[in-house]
């Protein structure tokens, strides 16, 4: 079995934690058997494990994902980069030629194909073998899972059922009166994950793309139609089989559902006082937040900003934080994380940007230099070394390095790393970079 | 006429805002005339200029607040440090012979003792002429203020009067319904404002120290006794009037007291959803707050921590933070202002902090070394010189400079100077400093 996660969008609605290169499935809320933190990604790779479904990996995404997946999931598991932002059937097809081509898989293995977000049960997974089973057996060209509704919901799309899991329709987000009358016959709410054969969307993407070649596709993805997966494949294939699922299956995408699946009332340097109720409280900051007196609020901060919201309002949070531009003050990398702590712009034109970066030990930057920013480096703890300008020295504790615009340089880290690092210059920007080969 | 100033008392009350070297007085919270924010004690000195009156003014206060005086009040108010924090009786003693032997002030002045912090009219310093007049009539040895009570508190000294003024006795927090007997009566609240002949205080001064001399009583400072200046000179005095003042009287010591005086509904980066009721946002960090839904809730964030509270809950904060200990982590010093982005202590033992430094033109930090912790200092903004050992360079954008532990350093900012430091070492304290002289 071949499993894609499609991994997207960065949004604001769990602002100030996601950012533009922070999605929500990266945040580290919700905890594990041991109750070690994890995020939404880790939860669901641990679930297939736990699930014990063993079965290829590739995690679709764009390219501003891929450190952050890097860093949060095994290295087994496959990064498939689109190249640009063009809907989920052009993703999964890029998905599924990268295994056709790059990976051998035999055609007529089954994929399935879901988000890498859904807050769920065990259960779930398990549900993967007997949409397998269908596939295999042939039972359809496509088989759906289906949940089992709760209530007549009118934002979720309706999976409509025949004899033996047959699919008879689909209907989108029907009014309540419609809902209530579609579940008494037996309709599912459409959860996004498809099983089929490889082979059979291979076949689809023969229309769009000469080549089923994953450079190929790579290269044409713009020939790809700009479109939904649903709309593209599952609405036009005629044989569609559903396995139901009536487990917990929940989209914890705002900070008010959010807070209902996290086991703790704070995370981070948090003080309550004793007359809170229902308050949440995560600080990703190192300065304490004391709450005192509140009711339903949650209380969010991060070094991008501070958010204090009624639990229900927050839902509604976008318009006012879409206009908050500016850099992201948090990122994990591939090779470790940095964080800024102040970016200051002055009436000279010039500006000054100043961040804490942790290197893993045994992970190394890339080659790179910068056009419009100087640099200085001290390094507060841990060991490793340091290239400028094809030059290699060692770097431990009360090094500082200055490194101008136009010097290449690189760093590796021995021990962990952690270093203070002051950027100056007319433009800051981390897309100020161009990078290099360097063989360590 | 001479003014004397009390300022006393770190609080928490005000936390993060107030810490132990940034008292509530200091804030700039409120708003003068033309809309800028002003202080507690920039409020009151700039009410003592509105209300007409020319008085030398002297600020008695501990040696942690003087930077900060001197950073907020003119250059001509004098600022008198005690030797150690002993209660008002010596705090005033002091100041009055600094009055008598250091400004050789004429002995039957009237010198006016009051809080650094009343929130009130104009009005209250124009009854400063009256109290003045009384004193130099001769109508009482010690002429006080009375506040006209609005309702029968329960947590105010209340002085009671008879026939022209004269004062007949006290009466301490009583219960309400004593407390509404004496209002009947003509009792006034105790405001902690007296008016004497300076004479008058330092005869009671020869009781406690042999000479009246300015060092002389600073050096036997402990020899005074440690008691407050109502019990030790104004309940003993036999000859007492007091002058009512009827207008604004307030402690605006708590969130929920201050935030009602504040122009403003929000203070620093804020953005606040219009569903957002009596809600009051106090930001001094670079980050933004964003409130949404949020009722009857101060939000304040300073580089100390963050805190959010019901409005009333707000003057119940002490125990909450007390135990936040850590070093303070804004301070303004006579010669700018430093804040911390962050103090870090590794498993290994040694520590790191990171801040912004910014020295106002023309002033220079003093000629110092430290022991613990090595320093490593970038110019972000402005120029200015830099001594090192007693070698003097330029200093300018860019520039990086490494302090190595043991070396004597100073600098002087020509234009404003900013900048980032770096300090590493075992121990890093404000206390780890020895200051030499250097001449310009």
């Amino acid at each position: 079995m071949n499993i894609v996660l499609l991994s997207g969008g960065s949004g604001k609605r769990l602002w100030p934690l996601s950012n533009e290169v922070r999605s929500k499935q990266f945040l580290k809320l919700l905890c594990d058997k041991e109750g070690k933190h994890e995020s939404m990604v880790q939860r669901v790779y641990r679930q297939i494990t736990d699930a014990g479904i063993h079965a290829r990996i590739v995690v679709a995404t764009s390219a501003s994902q891929v450190e952050a997946i890097r860093g949060q999931l095994p290295k087994d598991v496959d990064i498939v980069v689109e190249p640009e932002r063009r809907n989920t059937f052009p993703a999964i097809v890029l998905a599924a030629s990268y295994l056709a081509s790059r990976k051998k898989i035999d055609l007529e293995e089954t994929v399935i194909v879901l988000p890498v977000d859904p807050y769920v049960d065990v259960a779930y997974f398990e549900c993967f073998r007997k949409m397998d089973e269908e596939v295999q057996k042939g039972t359809a060209d496509m088989v759906l899972m289906g949940i089992t509704p709760s209530y007549p919901s009118e934002k979720y799309g309706y999976i409509l059922q025949g004899e033996q899991g047959v699919v008879t329709g689909f209907k989108e987000k029907p009014d309540e009166e419609t809902a209530a009358r579609l579940i008494q016959e037996g309709a599912l709410w459409n959860a996004g994950v498809f099983a089929f054969r490889l082979n059979y969307l291979m076949e689809i993407a023969d229309q769009y793309v000469q080549n089923r070649d994953f450079d190929d596709i790579t290269k044409h993805y713009g020939d790809l139609k700009k479109d939904s997966f649903d709309y593209e494949v599952v609405e036009k294939t005629k044989s569609l089989a559903v396995v139901p699922y009536s487990g917990e299956w929940k989209d914890i995408g705002t900070w008010n559902t959010l807070t209902e699946e996290m086991e703790e009332e704070s995370v981070g340097y948090a003080v309550t006082g004793e007359d809170c109720e229902n308050t949440h409280v995560i600080n990703e900051l190192s300065i304490p937040v004391v709450a005192l007196g509140t009711k339903n609020i949650v209380v969010a901060a991060s070094p991008d900003g501070i958010l204090v919201s009624d639990k229900h309002k927050s839902s509604y949070i976008k318009p006012y934080v879409e206009n908050i531009t500016g850099r992201p003050m948090y990122e994990e990398r591939r090779w470790g994380e940095y964080k800024v702590y102040d970016y200051i712009q002055y009436k000279d034109g010039t500006k000054s940007l100043t961040k804490h970066i942790t290197v893993h030990a045994g992970m190394a930057q890339d080659y790179q230099l910068h056009h419009y920013k100087d640099e200085v480096i001290t390094v507060v703890n841990g060991s490793g070394e340091f290239v400028i300008d094809g030059c290699l020295m060692k770097l431990s504790y009360g090094d500082t390095i200055c490194i101008r615009r136009g010097q290449k340089h690189t760093m590796r880290a021995i021990e962990d790393l952690q270093m203070i690092c002051v950027q100056i210059g007319e433009e800051i920007s981390e897309e100020d970079v161009e990078v290099y080969e360097w063989r360590w």
